[in-house]
């Protein structure tokens, strides 16, 4: 039985998720049918993490056992036909048997996008988050290095989540503009529920003033949700890469 | 009562094409819908062109006539404010009483785009042609090269259209690779039903060896359909901008 991990893209808008769910229909089980069609089998994917409903994946890493005799090189096209126009298999291998996506990554990579302008524009909804005021991006990169580093990231995790452990490392969080997207990658070892969409909330209220440059320490410090900034819409998300040592 | 031309774009997807029609949601509708909600009156727009289910507008212009007082520079927002997140206004100005944004125009650019890749992109479906085999670009540009000009375009209108004068002026088709995507640019004075995404399929069949380049003079005189290539998709099509003399 070989081990193989996949690499696909997905526009999450029709999605209720990653996670299979009853009465909703979800990337897992998407993908798992089309699997199923194409091996014969019983399959069960093991996703690189939950993506939350309406948020995208660029380069998102599944892997599964199979006993299918298919060559990994024909594993993409021949699972793209399965597949709805929405997701798409770029990239298949075989790993070792104990790899897993989701608890052999290494690091992941998180993109935020923001329309920034004062009308919206129809191309980039339900893909970026609208905003029409304007943003100043050397404040918000100066907001980005206050939250950036490893610490306690419990003030940026979605109220009522289980984890007790919430420390983390965010190694960086660059942020571009071009013409009128702005764009937020952040890096780092693990993500707290809606960790990345507090994060990008923090950024925005404190480029406008909402949160004080001054206070952002001591808000992150008292490990309180309601001291951060509002949780970013889910359609700006794109889970963007997954690192790992193989 | 002002006459005011405004400019606006949508995302076609959701829509059975620009023209009013029964059972059936377009774009005329849903913005005289908007307008009426707005001004409180009865408006009737005038749209520069039809476009066709599932074909996309990025600078598409349309005028009306109001009573309402309500200032040019206000419009966008306010009519934005009763649209749905995929159509958006950007642009009102007042324009001379016997303006007319379909018969004012003087030359319209329509946008084509290609995603040409081996593997498909969700993020480009619906919106673009997703074509897997390899495209010479300097083929492409060479099948343009004979297609621009002013003459009888009888074999690039669909079938069973009622136009007899069928004689226009292409005067540019750019053809421009970035990435995956080809961008196809072409620009007229006016166009036959279903004109661009011919002429767009008749590329396409010439870079691929299916139309000789050598036979495309002659088969473009013949004024036959059959002898021009395939109708492209229309989720690749956008009206890209209309030119105007005030």
């Amino acid at each position: 039985m070989r081990n193989l991990l996949c690499r696909m893209s997905y526009n999450g808008t029709a999605y209720h998720g990653f996670q299979r769910q009853k009465n909703a229909v979800t990337i897992e089980e998407t993908v798992e049918n089309a699997l199923d069609l194409l091996t014969g089998e019983k399959n069960v994917i093991y996703g690189c993490g939950r993506t939350d409903a309406r948020v995208h994946g660029i380069n998102y890493y599944f892997n599964f056992k199979t006993d299918s005799s298919i060559p990994v090189e024909k594993f993409p096209l021949a699972l793209n036909s399965k597949l709805p126009d929405d997701i798409s298999v770029s990239m298949c291998r075989e790993v070792p048997d104990d790899f897993n996506a989701r608890f052999s990554a290494i690091k992941k990579t998180y993109r935020y996008l923001i329309y920034n302008d004062r009308i919206r524009n129809p191309f980039y909804d339900k893909r970026a988050m609208f905003f029409p005021r304007e943003l100043d991006v050397e404040k918000m990169r100066e907001a980005a290095d206050k939250i950036k580093g490893t610490k306690d990231f419990a003030a940026f995790m979605a109220q009522g989540s289980p984890i007790t452990d919430t420390v983390r490392s965010v190694y960086s969080i660059e942020i571009e503009k071009k013409d009128n997207i702005i764009q937020i990658d952040v890096c780092g070892n693990g993500f707290l529920y809606n960790m990345v969409r507090i994060i990008v909330g923090t950024i925005i209220d404190t480029a406008t003033g909402k949160i004080k440059i001054s206070e952002l320490d001591e808000r992150i410090a008292s490990k309180k949700r309601e001291n951060t900034g509002f949780t970013a819409v889910p359609d700006g998300l794109y889970l963007y890469d997954v690192y790992y040592d193989i």
